[in-house]
């Protein structure tokens, strides 16, 4: 069974400026994580009244085992897709992980 | 390109009955939205520091286009799925739409 790692992202202060980060530095960085079974990204819209989304972007990455997933972020890629979270995330993120249930 | 609609579920007060509903009302209920690509749930674990996860459930749905997720919740079936969450989500969600974006 898979296991996913979702990470919510609170809607930062300079939106162009996070979006820049982490199409051209972040999404490579993490890409490059041992293990790495899926990752897609969501930028979600405002919400059917109009409303700012809660989370600016939603990142799931799945592996295919919680040790390959704690391998891969323990290793020196998982630190250096951590270590960046630093320089453009400052606004917080929320980090999810378990196993996916697959209904459909 | 596909669209997701993401279900964050806040922490219920009573998490086996909520688990129970979601298991034999709620997820079949949802299974049966036309036009639906994928629909998987994760049910996070403590964090890296044993802390309670923020949200007790993620649901992800997917559809081909906006128009087709439009018209699945539009519709009876999306009706009756949306009027369920009276029945066991009084702690409050959170949905967020959007794009997937495909990195890995």
């Amino acid at each position: 069974m898979s296991i996913s790692l979702t990470v919510l992202y609170n809607p930062p202060a300079d939106a162009a400026a996070f979006d820049k980060h982490y199409d051209e530095v972040h999404a490579p960085l993490a890409a490059k994580l041992p293990n790495l079974e899926s990752f897609t990204i969501v930028r979600p819209g405002p919400g059917p009244d109009g409303s700012a989304p809660q989370y600016h972007l939603i990142a799931t990455l799945t592996f295919d085992s919680a040790e390959a997933m704690q391998a891969s972020m323990g290793g020196p890629e998982g630190k250096a897709a951590t270590d960046d979270l630093a320089n453009f995330a400052q606004a917080g993120v929320t980090i999810l992980t378990g196993e996916v249930q697959q209904v459909v």
